[in-house]
């Protein structure tokens, strides 16, 4: 089935994405606008992303001492994206947005990770970054800095870790000390006006000819009164600093801010990307004659980590969707392949007869394990984006009520839908390779870049380690465990509705209520598990198998997205028989093969088991 | 705990190698000359093969349209490797061996396997092609042949895959038909003298300008009576394809055979062993005026694949060890990284003070697991590949009833001595990059080569799927399930020594018997998961899951060898205590976090279940 038919189920069927159109905020919007914007995108994605995805995996971005050079096919790709006026899709028509729902920008945003992850990077950027200043920054930093990104004519990143702090963000050192001479630094028309220094690593998009210009969003610290930085978050600041600077009523001039280039990080894969060492006030760019590159204070003193979280979150849940994205990718063309491929014959008695002609490979039973693995990732990874998605718009334009709710269950949602698909899809990647067999393993085929490209997905925005950490140790506890048990309740609803809808049901063919019944038994077991890591109140054991924790906690809401979609496709009739049964299936394989897997992830954080705490380094 | 460290134990407390020494093949040798050929070999692989293993990987084989070209390095650096002898090392004398145990060899090209798996492929091919000629060649065949690839001179290679035949060998159509214009073709003193024509894929080595020569074996089909090739595996002839004509004296002519290079395959990685395209007899060569590869026959008419099974065995335990080494590689990088790395502060109270000093990252608990998965995968495949290299001296050079025992055990262990480091490599590479973070996904550090390198172990030499049908369709079942009893028995003879050891300790603090129990329990699901998966008597049914099943066996074989290697780590007691802990901690690592994933995979052999095999190709 196409993505575009697995979409238009997943908007129209399930989340039921045209009701959002009753609200104010969405009033000009309707299904039929929805579907124009979902048929641009595609044909953008397909016409312009896609074709050039090799490309941009071999001509790897080039710095020639002066300039960063990429392949001139990525600004012409870009260009058509803003063009479309994709970029502040979601966003307020004040500062140039379509108003459409989250959940329909983020379908839209689906076509162009899967033509090409490395490109989509530039707009994912830019547009967090946009959202950011949108979200913390004043009318006029607004105006100068976020309009031009919604545009698509400025660029954005986010500046974050450093050589010595990268999980660790707490160890930054780059500093931001008042700009005194330029007069009133303090109240700069575009914000309390600071000079940085600092180096700053991974910065995607960090340094390129395209556009007017590039706007960072960079985090650094305010010396105190004596002249030191403050340890910890407390003292981290988030500031707005141009390539180029802006005047106050945004006109670009031609003056290089104090941001140069140190170096070019030469990648695995995801090499459509530039990925940059900063070095920001080292001198190299002298404004007013002085070194330091300038900066205006965004969001308050010492708020930089809470506002700089806005990009994050919104990065955390597109970074999982990027991965999911790649997994389709990988389904797609590993689909498409065993379908014209003839190799062997049937395991059945039929197939003993060597003189008979050879079956596609999509007749073998383990290549439609492996199609099926990657469709339930691939589908299930996009049920679970846009279910998050679904969840920022209750947030945005829903009742009080819904927003606070929609708020808990996305925080607790968050590290999952970062981690679960960047670990899965590389396994559906790996499949996709294995489908092809030898011919997938090498370039002339698009898989084994898929499976590169991805591989970074569990590194930036916060390691898995980090995810698991931000889930056992802050999400399933904070307020009294009030997101967890939201969540359980909607997964009670869910097995609740699968135990009815079976009901008028020939019980003999359905496993609807088997699954609803292991669903809830999950559930039990990872809140179970929750509980027993915790119960010594010690975090060093609690912690100690927070990764194994987050897998348990990943399969048990896939489970429950796919007892959620195979419910959804029984529903509606109105779709074609193979499609709704392919759900059925998938739902089936991840309740057969996968969540049986939850066991032992949840094991060792229910156990507390330290055999990996007690071990020394010397015993490596 | 270094390479030579875990090999020492492996070979001489666990092995016991030494005691090889007392059989009259291996009498000239002794521990002293097991450690004399073990320095020579790290010796050789960390000066020759480890510093270009880059080099290899960015300067692929380039055809200039004559002329396939590699770096140089790669021929200075397997002629070291030759020069040490190391080609033939447990081959007799008379043809130019050191008569080792393999044991020995094995752990010897241990080392060259984690230097530079690529360049490593070149021997281990050429020795394999040798070892075939070997066994299966006429005493000329083996002079010409066979001992200019032990003495490395020449280079071997194995020619099976066809564009249209690769899992599928018995789909083959290279044809052989006799050289009836040579005079005597039949009695050719190389052996039956044939015109071969057809095309071979993913020949490793198959063309370049290294040696004196490349000795091509060869499957094709010899045209029955009325011309046709015979259907199935049994059509399947062996033959011996020189690159360029060589007398029956050996001497190696410059008349090129009839073996045209048609293309390289450009790699995801393992790019420094090149990989061609071939076609044999396209009349680009002509020999005495005709167009068509000479060939000799080996082993007799139709006995091509079974020949080729000394071949294939070999280099299916080949690629195993190699996947151990490559996590090796990894596990090595990563922990050396872990041990330098500043970043972050513990879990405790004590870690909550951001200005005290980051620590290094082995530090963290969640970097101890990924180390430690590591160690458990690394040293856990070499002990399996050593133990299966231990089978094959047992074949060789044991007693008949030895002989008799091992045999069956290695046909039961190959699937999986293949499978399960290359599939489980493939984790530990992608957890040596996790611990790098980004760096580890930049090509300035070498962990992202290892992990490319690595994904062509589950395609080469044997899908995993067919590793899979391989183990449950026929290995489990041949001889009435005499290999398995075989296996079992002695999985239960180490559980009861486990349970006997333990009676010597402080109770409290041991978990050997708690281990036994569950290997012992691991190893009843998995007999009982075959049962019921043959229970219906339907291949179709007992074959549907046969990679999960697979998956479950592979576990159970490792715990089993962790338990093993655990015990004989506290039986030795002149070893350093980190070293001994280690290998418990190792081991405890294995039984808490892995084994218990068994149930998941062998529970949908079991049921037998069919929600892929039921599939359609429409419904995904």
């Amino acid at each position: 089935m196409t993505h575009r038919a697995t979409l238009d189920f997943l908007l129209n069927d399930w989340l039921d994405a045209p009701a959002l159109c009753q609200r104010p905020f969405h009033a000009d919007h309707s299904a039929d606008t929805f579907a124009a914007v979902l048929d641009l995108s595609e044909q953008v994605a397909t016409e312009q992303f896609a074709p050039i995805n090799r490309l941009v995996d071999i001509e790897e971005p080039e710095f020639d001492g002066e300039r960063v050079l990429l392949p001139k096919q990525t600004e012409a790709a870009l260009n058509c994206f803003s063009e479309a006026g994709l970029m502040a899709a979601s966003k307020p028509e004040a500062v140039g947005g379509m108003q459409l729902p989250t959940v329909v920008e983020m379908a839209s945003m689906s076509f162009f990770y899967k033509a090409s992850v490395a490109l989509a990077a530039y707009p994912m950027l830019t547009r967090g970054n946009a959202n950011t200043i949108f979200a913390h920054g004043t009318p006029t930093q607004i105006d100068v800095f976020a309009k031009p990104g919604f545009a698509g004519t400025s660029f954005g990143t986010m500046c974050l870790s450093e050589p010595q702090a990268g999980s660790s963000l707490s160890d930054i050192r780059t500093k931001a000390v008042p700009d005194t001479g330029c007069g009133d630094w303090a109240n700069d028309p575009l914000g309390p006006r600071y000079r940085l220094s600092g180096n700053k690593m991974w910065i995607s998009g960090g340094e390129h000819e395209m556009g007017d210009n590039i706007v960072h969003l960079v985090l650094a610290k305010i010396p105190d009164a004596t002249g030191q930085l403050v340890s910890g978050v407390r003292g981290i600041s988030l500031f707005i600093v141009p390539r180029k600077l802006v005047s106050a009523e945004g006109e670009i001039s031609d003056i290089r801010n104090d941001v140069a280039l140190a170096g070019l990080n030469h990648k695995c894969g995801y090499r459509g990307t530039v990925n940059t060492l900063l070095n920001f006030g080292e001198g190299k760019y002298l404004v007013d004659g002085q070194s330091g590159a300038v900066g205006y204070l965004i969001g308050g003193e010492g708020k930089g980590l809470s506002c700089m979280f806005t990009l994050m979150n919104e990065a955390r849940i597109a970074v999982g969707l990027g991965a999911t994205m790649l997994a389709y990718a990988g389904f797609e063309a590993s689909l498409d392949y065993a379908k014209q491929r003839p190799q062997g014959r049937h395991a059945s008695p039929a197939g003993k007869d060597p003189s008979s002609p050879q079956v596609p490979i999509i007749e073998h039973t383990d290549v439609k394990r492996m199609l099926m693995a990657q469709k339930a990732i691939a589908e299930g990874g996009l049920a679970l984006g846009l279910y998050c998605a679904r969840l920022v718009d209750e947030e945005s334009t829903g009742t009080e009520a819904q927003a606070h709710e929609a708020r808990q269950l996305l925080e607790l949602l968050t590290p999952i839908a970062k981690s679960w698909p960047s670990e899965w899809a590389q396994e559906a990647n790996s499949l996709a390779i294995q489908v092809f067999g030898g011919y997938g393993y090498t370039r002339d085929f698009p898989v084994e870049q898929y499976w590169r490209d991805n591989r970074l997905n569990m590194i930036h925005e916060g390691t898995h380690g980090i995810q698991g950490l931000d889930l056992l140790g802050r999400k399933v506890l904070m307020n009294q465990g009030a997101a967890l048990k939201l969540l359980m309740a909607r997964v009670h609803a869910t097995a609740q509705q699968a135990f009815a809808q079976d009901a008028n049901q020939d019980k003999s063919k359905s496993t609807l209520s088997e699954h609803a019944e292991a669903l809830q038994s999950a559930w039990q077991e990872i809140a179970a598990a929750a509980q027993a890591a915790w119960s010594t109140a010690k975090p060093e054991e609690a912690l100690a198998n927070a990764t194994a924790y987050m897998q348990g906690f990943g399969h048990g809401v896939l489970a429950w997205m796919w007892l959620e979609l195979a419910m959804s496709a029984e529903r509606s009739e109105h779709l074609p028989a193979d499609f709704r049964a392919g759900k059925r299936a998938a739902c089936d394989y991840f309740f057969n093969y996968e969540l049986p897997k939850i066991g032992a992830w949840l094991g060792v954080a229910a156990r507390r088991d330290m055999t990996c705490a007690q071990a020394s380094a010397a015993m490596f």
